[in-house]
């Protein structure tokens, strides 16, 4: 049984990851940090963390990028692993987390989901497969009518995952209705639609002769970074002091 | 049963439609025009439409733009009406077209498949519903790596019969990635994938409050221009002079 | 702008419905009805639906079978037109909606979804074009792991609507992995997928020569079928007594 | 430049291979077998395969069965590696492939396409991650109308492979009509679809919490299997004597 500390417990991420923990029998949520105190969690909560004297095996942290450099603070002193999924830390903040993650198990990762992390590592196996014989590759993202950046984060990583393992062959294309031509096999098109509550669908097309292999991933919720963030907790109780990433959890 | 003269009988487009009828009990080839007469198609073939003698119901047309000329004037004399399928008719040729309608029944379309021509009458009732409820209109399609244009004529179509049903409410967007804000009611998103031989693919997307509503044509070969050749026939047998499109076959 | 009255204010899908109509300019939800009144929704709760003294158009209910002949009696007697959403009601209250539909109008529907309905309507009109064509019809049906019954009663919906505009032509089939022999032009597959937390999916396939048509709908929660709702007291309020279902909604 | 014979050179499958030859500057036909020499191939036609006296560095073979023996023989004495794609060979010629593969290199697969061998690579990889994560597994395949048996032996072979990497943990389920019961961590459920003259296409499901992820794969004719062929005369070139598979060839 993992011992968790819940760190921004009474937002929604930490109310998310708090339900997950109730059902899951490998983990146990032992105490809560959060600016407020207005839950009934099933454990103790702490507005401070410097007040919390609970033993436990690892952190994570869904909190707001304010309260980040505390945390980093205590989990060097506890020696607690930290799950660091808040985002829109400083350059100042990353610097920390790297110098902190000399003395204790941080793990941190662009996109928290089991699901996107495990296509990021498959993806480079297919293209190593179908670029050399010749297929194209194309993403196509998806999400809701809110979203101000195009492409998504997530499609650019996905991106880069098949870029890093071609050395960088590929030239991202968002627009082919300006030019008449046929595609440059150099080409990586990459769309992006917007419509509606979608969350988030990435789905990259492998087109060769008479063939097509697709693979996509469709988040129906945010809670899906709350399930990896629980089982990236899991795989990092007990790490030694580095640096870590989604990719380290799914080996 | 329905007699054919097919024009064009030796064509790539001539032979699927010659095997299609051997199929269909309701359709028979009659007769075949073709400037070669090297196949065996169980079928007399005439190298000139004049020399034809055979008595027919309907015409079905896929040969050369240099060809029509003369098979408007022998669908007028003979009071046979056309499926015309050929394509890249000049300016003149059209007029011809229009004018021999007065005379014979013609039936001459952008797209010829049952399915897109279907699609873009049903696509017009969805938006009707969906577009004062606030769903957000996209279109997503796929074609092989040699297109040139983006997006596809068919692409365009869609839209614009979206459009039409709507008081041309919607401003085509085709790339996203220049600018940082949320998607405006009036856009409606097309996007263009190109990856090696897909035939064609048309995806349109309503989506809404957590709900998506998916309408998707794939073809997998260019007969599926051959069958809807073939069931405009059966359509336009026995009808009286005038203009005519697939829109008119499926009602 | 519509005056609603939101029945079962305080529920899951009230409140789903509370916030839909913060943000409609067409709608205000102007009182709510609940056993408890334990929320701050903006608008006044009364926990006896014959408290309630403030001027509606029409009465969204989301509430438990137990409530519903109160509401009943108050609509007949207010002249307040409901769409009526509660399900599990009993023969006799069923029996008393029918009576009250003589004096007021009542909406219910078995899916209260925009989409499904909507795809419905659609479906009958593709299948009259795509069916005497020769096509083949198909229908995949996905849902979460703790479902009970497969195939889903939407997934039945969908094909009775088909079968209904094709004078009863089709069986259904399950399970084709009993026989050995080709698909009988008479079959209609229905096929159940049962995985995660899947929300709900239906894909309805028009299979032809080289030509696939696909429509596809996928809820991604519940509150699909609170969007309806409002829509469905758009259209409802000002109507003459009877009995109006979703299809009336779409037109 | 590989220098390939291609056995069977003037049948459907040769034909198309000679086509992708011609395109891909890293294979060269330098010869063809065949019992007609009919065609303009732009390479020398033998008849009889012991006449062939062209160096080779491989053969690729999608010939008859019958034509299978004489075949081999020639390989072993002029020690020239085959891609052996010719199906319905007899238990003897079976096993005289074994034998034969002791003395030179013979690859032969149950599916030849370089998409569907390289996604039962990749699902063995990603049932390792989801399945001990709770995720659910399920297949969708969809056919034509024509064929007799399902699921088909692709859709099989993907089960097995996912099965084979999780210690037969599954037991295949083709049927939920039924039952009424929630779906048992163990089931695999397979789905069959048919329809038209859907050449084919596979859909692996992994559906966790709030989360699904698709792995698909669409033939659009047969000749993927002549692309992966020529993709295996690539790799087996110059390979040791031995018996080797498609999964050899994608590493």
């Amino acid at each position: 049984m993992i011992r968790v500390i819940m760190h921004g417990c009474n937002g929604k991420m930490g109310q998310v990851i708090t339900g997950l923990c109730k059902e899951d029998p490998d983990v146990e949520i032992v105490a809560g940090i959060d600016v407020v105190d207005n839950r009934e969690n099933g454990y103790p909560v702490f507005t401070d963390i410097n007040a919390c004297d609970v033993k436990a095996d690892v952190i994570i942290d869904f909190a707001a990028a304010v309260a980040v450099d505390k945390l980093l603070d205590y989990a060097v002193d506890k020696q607690v692993p930290v799950v660091l999924c808040t985002t829109g830390l400083s350059p100042e903040q990353l610097n920390k987390v790297s110098l902190c993650s000399e003395k204790v198990a941080i793990l941190k990762s662009a996109n928290m989901s089991l699901g996107i992390n495990t296509l990021m590592k498959l993806l480079k196996d297919a293209a190593n497969v179908f670029a050399p014989a010749g297929y194209d590759i194309e993403i196509v993202e998806k999400h809701h009518n809110q979203k101000v950046d195009a492409p998504s984060g997530t499609a650019l990583a996905l991106a880069d995952a098949i870029n890093d393992a071609r050395d960088n062959a590929y030239e991202y294309v968002y627009d082919r209705s300006q030019v008449r031509k046929k595609r440059d096999k150099k080409e990586l098109g990459i769309s992006a639609v917007r419509g509606g509550t979608i969350v988030g669908e990435h789905e990259v097309i492998f087109a060769g002769v008479d063939e097509v292999i697709e693979f996509k991933h469709t988040a129906y919720s945010k809670s899906v970074f709350a399930k990896g963030a629980v089982e990236a907790a899991k795989f990092l109780a007990g790490k030694p002091a580095g640096f870590y990433d989604m990719a380290d959890v799914i080996g």
